[in-house]
């Protein structure tokens, strides 16, 4: 049977996710495609746990259990205190090996390069190799052997559709609009209910919704590096410093602690108030929109009609409409769980799929 | 430069809108895949037209009018009088061809089973073929290289989404639920705007949304193909007979003349009057609808909640809810242009670069 090995770099939240998908799918994918998955190196964001023979099953999973606990790989029998990517890759790879990378630094494009050069796939739910200069966007993307499905809409399949049916179909893309951002979907329909943003912006904090400083979620950014993502596949050479970003607070509170942050949201109650009254009485509501069209970029919040399929999106589902030549009366849409760790890995894991196949 | 070789059975409406879109498509798809597509033969439903050394743009666009006006293949110079498909595939194919089957009938399979055999592709909008047997099902689709993207839905990938995207990553179907009839989505949102169901079937078939007797449309059985694709698509081994398929008209009213037909539907329009207002009373709507879970498929008139994303459907835009493990709370929707030939055009094409890349 033919083995395909696994470099991982990152074991957070997706990471784990992404482990125990590939642990429980394992012996369907075996059956299913001829194929073994075995993993040969695992790295965090202090040391790595290498295994040329594949790690075991309760391996694995003493590894998982060691991070959910708060520890790192070198806490474990099986890691050691490395954490040169390059060098994992070289060490750790064969003719047949996916690198999966889904931590959230740039640090690993060195390695992702090194890979694809080799002639291996790789698995991406990080955004920030993809984001850095068009150049080395285009040097990643160039062989067809790396894909990036959850970068944009965790596992809803946005970047396939793109690529493989609108694309492929040679169907002009005339404008693009999304909702990538399930935090900011929770804070407009809350906002659209008539509650207050800091109200919001609290509860989403509670509930894990935002990064442990919301400010990450609220100035945009995330959704600016998804829509360049976007940008990029059509063939745009734009750089994420020409995508004009809307931060849903005022620079004045882009500084200071977070609880001086939190204790001063209440002062920006009113003027979302107003600005909620104001798309209301034109039978619009607010959306945090990425916008594409023309070559151009943008990223903010924008009044849609609530008719709309941005307007009728619920709580943190994110959404995808396509206008194209062909989809031009009505977009093509495509909407669903955008947030969670569970949809972002099973997006990885269909990238590992199509790679593998 | 390497060449592909189509050959496509049927030249209809969607035959000639894959025509035009590869036309089209040429020039970008040698510069995108370095790939020379060329025509080597085509069938009509009375001739056909081979060239081993592919037909020129001229040529391709001469039959296409001769067919738009009416015509047939062997009304041009390039036609002659066969209508044999193996033997049409044995002659024009090479060792890179794909056989596009846009026709509407159940005998392709021989050809198309034949050019399986010899390692060809298989691009098809032609639900027939899939629908027969199951056992032809798994012959047809078991070797990978037979792709059926349009027969669902049209472009919009719903095929795709669920084997690349939801099987690929091992997350259990629940249940599905689609509209996959543009036709049947125009006649229940002009029932849920309280037009008369007489009145909308006459318009239907006026603005030429239904087939010449709108009974093909009315009575299910093209979407209860659909809901088997799908079906078998996650390996249900379900039989047509086997879809309990609600016709929207009664028994009495299926022989006689699509005149006598249009004549009896006001004594239809009280019935669904009263069936829409029951369904209002409980914020729903009616919709057709076809439903997967549990290994089994149905298909008929549903009372869906209005704030549901089948209940926001408008007009003849078709849908595919799907409910996995992963899309639990909310399900993963695709919805877009579901009717017209161009949509069915677009998902021919990329299955063909699908089958080509």
């Amino acid at each position: 049977m033919k083995t395909i090995n696994l470099i991982q770099f990152g074991l957070g939240g997706v990471g784990r996710a992404v482990v125990q998908r590939v642990l429980a799918a394992r012996d369907e994918f075996e059956w299913r495609y001829g194929l073994q998955l075995i993993y040969t190196a695992i790295s965090d964001s202090r040391s790595a746990a290498i295994d040329l023979d594949g790690f075991s099953h309760a391996q694995l999973q003493a590894m998982v259990e060691a991070k959910t606990a708060g520890g790192f790989l070198d806490d474990t029998e099986f890691g050691y205190q490395s954490h040169d990517l390059t060098a994992i890759v070289d060490i750790a790879g064969t003719d047949e090996t996916i690198v999966i990378d889904v931590t959230a630094t740039d640090k690993t494009s060195d390695a992702l390069l090194l890979a694809l050069q080799r002639g291996y796939g790789a698995a991406l739910a990080n955004k920030k190799p993809l984001t850095g200069p068009f150049s080395l966007f285009r040097q990643l993307t160039s062989t067809g052997r790396l894909r990036y499905e959850s970068t944009v809409g965790a596992g809803v399949p946005v970047i396939a559709t793109l690529r493989e049916s609108i694309l492929a179909s040679f169907d002009p893309v005339q404008r693009i609009q999304g909702c990538f951002s399930g935090t900011l979907g929770f804070l407009t329909t809350g906002l659209e209910e008539g509650k207050d943003f800091s109200e919001l912006v609290a509860k989403a904090r509670t509930l894990g919704y935002t990064e442990p400083d919301p400010r990450d979620d609220l100035g945009g950014m995330d959704v600016a590096r998804k829509a360049l993502i976007l940008a990029r596949t059509l063939g745009w050479p734009l750089e994420l410093s020409q995508i004009p970003v809307e931060s849903l607070f005022p620079p004045e509170m882009a500084t200071g602690s977070v609880d001086d942050f939190m204790a001063g949201l209440p002062t920006l109650d009113e003027p979302y108030r107003l600005r909620v009254a104001a798309a209301q009485e034109q039978r619009k509501t607010l959306r945090y929109v990425a916008s594409l069209a023309a070559g151009q970029a943008e990223v903010g919040l924008q009044e849609v009609a609530r008719a709309s399929a941005l307007g009728q999106l619920r709580g943190s589902d994110n959404l995808a409409a396509f206008h194209t030549s062909v989809y031009n009366q009505t977009p093509l849409v495509l909407q669903g769980r955008g947030a969670g760790v569970h949809g972002t890995a099973a997006g990885v894991l269909a990238d590992i799929v199509a790679l593998a196949d």
